[in-house]
């Protein structure tokens, strides 16, 4: 299967990394491709961010129409992720819907560990919208952050242990995602200094998108409509319908 | 006061019930002035919409910036809310926002009603977003719509005022919110025929935004930032912090 | 308009605090009366007290009957508010109710701090009444206070100061309510020393009324009935129905 | 064991059929009495009732006070209970909190059947305030009811066990209540006509309170205050602390 | 009437503990019978005990079948008693159900109180599966704990007062709950030293079992089925429907 | 990889439909083995039943210990799943999990349909200890049955797409689990009747284990202990912890 990841910041760096996580996650005979979001910002962070982070992920996703059997939005919080499912007629995942649901079978009750507190909001209400707030132990998040996005994982890898051992034996926590796409591949380095599954997002929606390819096809009722204002790819996915 | 109200869809016949709505609620010191969203949709109804809807609303936000105290979304669902009370230094509300919270305070429990059940999903979402769901009685929506929004309020009073009475007597509603910006103004209209406060979003959004103007201000950090790929008013909003 | 604000216990220096607060944010065209309640208890703080203050407000609103276009019940707890909302033909709104709503629309998560924890169990209870418990980001109260609760704000606003600093920098409230009667007025005192809005439950009820009167008009059905053993003027707003 | 009831409202012939029902449900060592509210209304219907039958409902208890070793408040929807419970030093049990917690034991999903719609929304208030909502299979309530309450059970009887058995057979209720006290002594009379146990709250709170005494006893801090404005029973109460 | 006691572990010492506590409560009337669980594990502490505990417990309550007007399965937990009320026709309950809802009777806010973290997330689910999360205050567990759970009562009996004090001053707890059979009898002993009620689970289910006998008979359909693979008395259990 | 299907019950046909389901769901490098019960019920439907099915289906896990490289328990509610994912070191899986997972990714609402309405209680608890009832747009069942479980799939397949057609158009469901073993391997032949994808537990749970296989290893804690009454191979898996 073709499977396409969209990064939904700017960051070349960061794209990088998802596409290594992605490409080890991925079972022998899936091709993947990762890309930037074409146009908007270098990290999402605040609800405005997530907001214009969607119509660009789905310029993404947009473009390469009918290029691939499903598709992946590794940014942690899912912007546009509603929309794609509503758009797309193959299975479209965010790495945090993924995430959660992966954890939630990996363990009854999950921990969510970052490196920055600024982005918890957004994964509170991330968390909220995907209904699986009982399931979760609680967070821990690093301090404030203002390096490159592409190289926090190493950066702060101890610390983030720390904040994985925390939720383990503090929250109580039976797995632990590490959450954000900035930190793709980093759970196979650090996972012998923690004591219960470490789940990275990119890695659980590459495995859960192959899951659900073919699993449960439905025909999608197509109403075509004009959308100004947007890049033209875009609009032709709406015109489309 | 100046008040800005922003129709995020790119119906005309609507914005024009929208600010005929909003003249006759505001006090007497209120400048209204009501636009469209530049680009976008004619009608919001999904959550692809909704999502596009959003950059389109903050660009009409942003092209006026400076030019009032306090602005009201006149979408029921609310799109771009989060984002634009993060992005202006005014006080900003969405209709569906202050139908519910008015409504609140106006009875215990409130129902919700609207010309057509296409748009349920959203309303639900939006009122799960406002964490009023506690409050909420039911939805009681009319069949699928495909006419002219700008029309609807009338051509469906009748079937809506039937709505409303379930509500009452079904429901147990002790308020009524008439959802959609397509409904702006029928409130009053038909409120002799209902046994409990209507609500009408519109209506609610410009008094609960004079009530919010002055009441607290705050400092709002800057935080000045390059967005690409949408409109330059957006951007330099982003830029402006 | 005219506005009957009650302080629901019987401390005048109270009600001489919350009249201040109440005329400040009024608008221009608002005459505001404020009355303290005619019998009950000095301050409320227990469950016991919040019953018992019922009755005692219910009274003071009776007494004024007629003569006032909206009602604020200025006790954080908001003694007797579903009764006087059953039984009068105007808006009423108590000052919780409020603040509850107002720091909603100026925050996605607000906090709550008072001057003492005796106050919390009746606090969250009222929270939990109005169904916003899910938009609360905490409590934070200070010790045990025995003095008088009209001095008590000047008294301790410097770790009034610090707790909502607590609240926005350990809870992530983004916008904070002043939670008690004996705060009334302190919040524009301190506003310039907490980085997010605040809100005062009297201020904010007094807009709210504001915004409500004219609204939503709905006729009440008139049930007359006889009431025995309470204030002659209770017992006359209840045989008016 | 010496157990005090009181009926919350004034209408003796309720009086009655509680006290019937409560010494049939006590055992041989329990000694019952049985009181009417002092003062208030002949039926509790509304939120404005519930709260002046709280006061009346405390002067009924302490005109008593050290005559009873428990008390029940014989009301359904438990006017005056939590402060009750803070200011006697014997338990004190509501009879719907008492039907609710046995019912729970009785059954994992139980159903609340009562004679008239007029009282669903304080029954629904009542659940909510004891937290039990989860548990509850749904609400099933007669029509309007103008005559004596004192005759109701009888009047109804055969309505309320279709109710029930709607309650058992199309929500699953696995124990089914029959709420308000006008309805007490029934559940006996038509139990062998519904296929799961009938829960009657006054009987149920009679065998809780007895059941409760003795089971934890806590020394209960004194803070004797003066209040103004009621009966002095209820001042002797307060300043007993 | 006759009481049968289960004590879901097959230690012997923790059963003695337990058989003592219930016949404390009971009243004058009651014959208590206590019986260890015939097979199974000497603690239950995962999830994994717990369900291995639970036929265990139904083959001790099958062994004795006819011999008992009641049943309380004495661990903290509950195992086996959905299937036991299912299966048997007298009254059974749980002492962490009993314990919840007797507590929730005592205060509006319970904490509960043990011996050892390990048994943390079985109690959380136990209180979820009961539906009382709304009720509860809060958990405060002691270390992990290795020794006779004969003997923890007494060996950290210092330390559980001190847990019991935190639940009061720190989480508001009105009530608190000392969880797990090996507690049985502790209360009573500790207290005067707790400015609250102590609930413990088996003097409350042994109360609580007292006030169901003969509130609330309904008969139950008898279904007889074949089970294999279990203890005889098990499956003449189920073959007796 | 090597997966092993567990059948809750000895019904021998209806481990056939699952063994086929699971065959037909299976990647290619998968072996699937199919086994049933070793001892138990026929068929699972009440609170009693899923309990003794527990131990039944871990006597099965346990036999094949080391032979596998994850598992799935293959009767909707999941008897034993906690126990499960405790005492083995390899993924496990309910049938039940595994469907209000993928459900839900594939849609923002699923509806639950099934053949009889005797399982209804045992879903909605399964749903509600999975934390996704937030997610669930309603119930669908059929009336009662009494025939051969392995052949209701077939007779009752018109019905059943009923009942899924009204889940989407009356509950507003997005996705329809297909629920209970019986009716493995009818969502296939059902598909093209229904417009929203149709979730088969089986197949979605045989997907997921795959896609958990080597995402996220962690070593498990040893702690071998004494379990006796049971199975050898239960009580083996005990005494390796």
């Amino acid at each position: 299967m073709r499977l396409l990841v969209v990064n939904s910041n700017t960051t070349e760096s960061v794209t990088t990394r998802i596409d290594a996580a992605a490409r080890a996650a991925a079972s022998p005979g899936t091709v993947v491709e990762t890309v930037s979001a074409p146009f908007g910002l270098p990290l999402i962070v605040s609800r405005a961010d997530w907001l214009v982070a969607g119509p660009a992920t789905l310029a993404a996703l947009a473009a390469r129409r009918g290029q691939y059997d499903a598709a992946v939005i590794a940014c942690f919080g899912d912007p546009g992720l509603d929309a794609a499912k509503e758009l797309l007629d193959v299975p479209v995942l965010g790495i945090s819907e993924a995430a959660f649901h992966a954890a939630s079978m990996l363990g009854r009750r999950f921990g969510v560990v970052s490196f920055t507190a600024a982005l918890r909001p957004m994964f509170e209400e991330c968390l909220a919208h995907h209904g699986l707030v009982g399931r979760c132990a609680g967070f821990r998040m690093g301090p404030a952050f203002a390096g490159d996005p592409g190289l926090v994982a190493e950066q702060r890898a101890d610390l983030l242990v720390d904040l994985c051992r925390q939720s383990v034996e503090q929250d109580g926590a039976e797995a632990v995602i590490l959450a954000g796409g900035p930190l793709a591949g980093l759970a196979p380095v650090i996972a012998d200094r923690v004591p219960v599954p470490l789940v990275d997002g990119t890695a659980a929606a590459v495995r859960m998108a192959e899951a659900l390819v073919g699993l449960a096809p439905a025909p999608r009722p197509k109403r075509g409509r004009a959308l100004t204002g947007f890049a033209p790819e875009l609009a032709a996915l709406y015109a489309a319908g």
